[in-house]
């Protein structure tokens, strides 16, 4: 609290990293605040509460930013640099050069005008897209570019500044690597999703129509579920709210979101087992090292890669459900009635392009994101422009899957990201779902009864294996070298395509 | 943010004036933060979360007082103090005064070793009270109390330390006026709980005995009741916990809690009444005045007033339940089968000394309160020893309500507020229920047709008049003026004397 009254002079290395705990602290503290008014604000606030709500995010952003960017912050981390340092120091040194040169670079006039424009944006991407009207959202969307590119020009990006961007959201991330992956991924899935829409036997999608589902019984079980797959409830809670989320108030406190369909029963189920995952991840880290980046989860992509291997890789395979499926049954005995095991693992596997990324299945969401990343790579850099934006748009759905976007309400204005300035946000959905691939095999190779185990629902067991190879490990290595450490070898797109080919390959015959 | 940047020289007193309205939403912003995070603690965080939620109250607590001190606050004032003000800004400048000069006087290394204290103190009192184990506490207690003096004395109640504290939580609050007062009421309570207890027609207190009310039903009829009076759930919740409380977290936003139980519907629908009162009036302050102190409530007594008008003035009226019986019995019909008005009515007003005070009647409340006054009077002034309390406290229940207190845990081990260090806190209680009688009164002469209003539902009719005389009027006026203001004449015992007289008489014929 008293930081003006430190001084840097006399500091030798280690009281200077000693000092930087403490205010590394204090941000981390200041973020559980900022954490609690979200989950709040989602989940229980009234609506009487926004405006008086935003004050308190606004406050406590200003809060933020101000602590850490006092130039005494950078004195502390120039007299750490001299140091002699063990892996998760020189791991916390690393986070907090890499929060603290990102937050000086951008000048206050700019984080405030940026803020305001995209705050702007928000609400008229919100109207547009109400109206179904693109053209009243494409004036700002452009003011939004231009102001992106400026952050990317401040950030560093002079030569590519989508590279700029992407780095914000996944530390070392670039263009390249991305145009390598999406270029595979997207010469494997095209060609694939054809056959799979043309093959004979495809499962059902039809399974419960006209059931109902009990709300209560499918918040028991959503709730036995992550309970098995290891959430802990004494320092977790799970609650409903419009769009799912992960939220880890602060250490021993992580709360999962889910939303209940009547109509369909997986809809919950998978979204809890998706921010179980999320969840495991923030509850898995080291309570010792509470309020520095070694307790904090290292990236979004790694995240992603959690949410995913849980809900596809596990929570989508055989062995899941035939531990699983007979007490699905049990607990809805009449809405299950003559519904058999292969339909039912086909109907929670089936693939059907659709028109809204954040419905897609665990197959054609990919193809979503790639159609993203191709266009707002090409905004960023200068050789698309936003008048043919939706032109774009639905030459990609149709070439990639096959769909002609009629309204630019579930097309080009579906997503929130760019209204508020996210470029560069969407690929690390995707990597997210290679990484977990690269794991499940690397997991595979481990323990070759994985599958024994969890047939006999001990689920514990891929948990065990991710604690050790992820989750305690916090922010020790950069993404990059997490992947590399946890699976023996550097990153690569092989593993998640033999993954897709294999399982969809075997499902749809 | 940037408050080190200002600069008092050369300011006029309407800039004065400007910058201190600045810094309070500063300290309110602040404090919404803390009203969130206990909120949460109370009602939804898992136990795992204690500890962070410890750090972060201690982080908002710190970093208040931090902004509170700063000498530039005191400057502001000096120079306010020479402006001329409308009596809104002027209400403003005395209540940041107040709280200015409050908080300077305690040095910090005072207020570090106190909540130290308090902290430790309350951990040994809730173990003396599991283990009914008085002697366990009572040095402990000793300790608090020497330290209770000092903040007393820092506070400036040199002669009279027990007038500094209740200066604390009701302004302008002297032992002359509780004294003078607790005598009155004590001289009329005794001898007329003694007639009431040796009454031919007593009510019946089990008029549910054996019955169970379904929760779901109870909150659907609390929430309904409580919207009614003016509750407004667009702006507001309604949740549970152990002890049922109001907050407001910030403009817009104010909950409030109950508690059910299955076998007394009363329980949970008179405490949602009771946080309802706290909860109109956290509501009807305006916000125009937000972040300053004409936008808040102007203290715990004028408060606890609004929830003893609404629980017991309102909800346990005649006209009331002219109204809501018949709707509780149409949603309990079999539960409430063959129980008539009469009875139901004499049932909610029944009169019964008991050991807890948080478990008391209309009625006897009052004695817990004056027992508890005395004491802690004495025990300040340095007249009463720790080690007798256990003795003074069961010779006083005898006295006044002719209980024999056997289990400390349920007599002197009650209550945490000695433990926390709150002496001075209990008198504001009685004197809530004192000014909601002369309130009732004074809406009376305004409204003859009051009854008839109640009767027909028409809730919003005392709401109104509560509105205009309270609500509306913020920390305009102190404690004692706004009674004045709001009843036509100054604060005195004799309409609720009266009131317990008339209404109990009538009950027990």
């Amino acid at each position: 609290m008293n930081s003006q009254a430190y001084s840097s002079r006399g500091l030798n290395p280690g009281q200077a990293y000693q000092e930087l705990v403490v205010r590394s602290r204090e941000l981390i503290q200041i973020n559980a605040i900022s954490n609690l008014a979200s989950w709040d604000q989602q989940v229980y606030m009234p609506e009487g509460g926004s405006a008086s709500r935003a004050d308190m995010v606004s406050y406590t952003t200003k809060l933020y930013h101000q602590k850490l960017t006092e130039p005494h912050f950078g004195e502390l981390l120039k007299i750490g640099a001299n140091g002699q340092w063990m892996p998760d120091e020189a791991a916390n040194l690393r986070e907090w050069k890499r929060e603290y040169e990102r937050a000086i670079k951008l000048p206050a006039e700019f984080v405030a005008r940026a803020a305001a424009l995209y705050s702007e944006a928000f609400d008229v991407w919100q109207k547009a897209k109400r109206e179904n009207n693109y053209y009243l959202f494409a004036p700002k969307l452009e003011q939004v570019i231009r102001t992106v590119r400026e952050e990317a020009h401040y950030l560093g990006g002079t030569q590519n500044p989508y590279d700029a961007l992407l780095d914000k959201y996944e530390e070392g991330l670039t263009s390249v690597q991305c145009d390598e992956f999406f270029t595979k991924v997207k010469a494997t899935l095209i060609p694939m999703l054809q056959k799979l829409q043309t093959a004979k036997n495809k499962p059902s999608a039809d399974l419960f129509k006209g059931k109902s589902f009990d709300i209560e019984t499918q918040r028991i079980f959503s709730k036995q579920v992550s309970a098995s797959l290891g959430f802990d409830y004494s320092a977790g809670r799970l609650d409903v709210s419009e769009h799912p989320f992960t939220n880890r108030i602060d250490t021993g406190d992580t709360r999962i979101t889910t939303a209940f369909l009547a109509q369909d029963p997986m809809h919950a189920l998978f979204s809890t087992v998706h921010e179980t995952g999320h969840g495991i991840y923030e509850q898995g880290l080291l309570d010792k090292y509470k309020g520095t980046p070694m307790g904090n989860a290292v990236s979004l992509s790694i995240h992603e890669c959690q949410s995913r291997f849980y809900e596809n890789n596990l929570a989508r395979s055989r062995p899941f459900w035939e531990y699983w499926f007979p007490k699905f049954k049990e607990i809805f005995a009449k809405e299950t009635e003559g519904i058999g095991f292969e339909e039912f693992f086909r109907f929670v596997n089936r693939v059907e392009p659709s028109f809204v990324r954040i419905m897609a299945d665990e197959f054609t969401y990919h193809m979503h994101i790639i159609i993203r990343f191709e266009i707002e790579r090409d905004l960023i850099n200068g050789v698309l422009d936003v008048g043919r934006l939706p032109e774009i748009w639905r030459q990609k759905y149709k070439e990639y899957l096959g769909l002609y976007v009629m309204d630019d309400d579930k097309g080009v204005l579906q997503d929130v990201h760019w209204s508020w300035g996210s470029f560069g946000y969407f690929p690390v959905y995707s990597f997210g779902s290679a990484y977990a691939a690269q794991l499940e095999a690397a997991m595979r190779r481990d323990i070759p009864s994985l599958d024994e185990s969890i047939k006999r629902g001990e689920l514990s067991v891929p948990l065990v294996w991710l604690r050790e190879h992820v989750h305690q490990l916090g922010s020790l290595y950069t993404p990059a070298e997490l992947v590399k450490h946890a699976t023996g070898k550097p990153f690569d797109s092989s593993d998640f395509i033999k993954y897709l080919n294999d399982k969809f390959t075997l499902i749809y015959g």
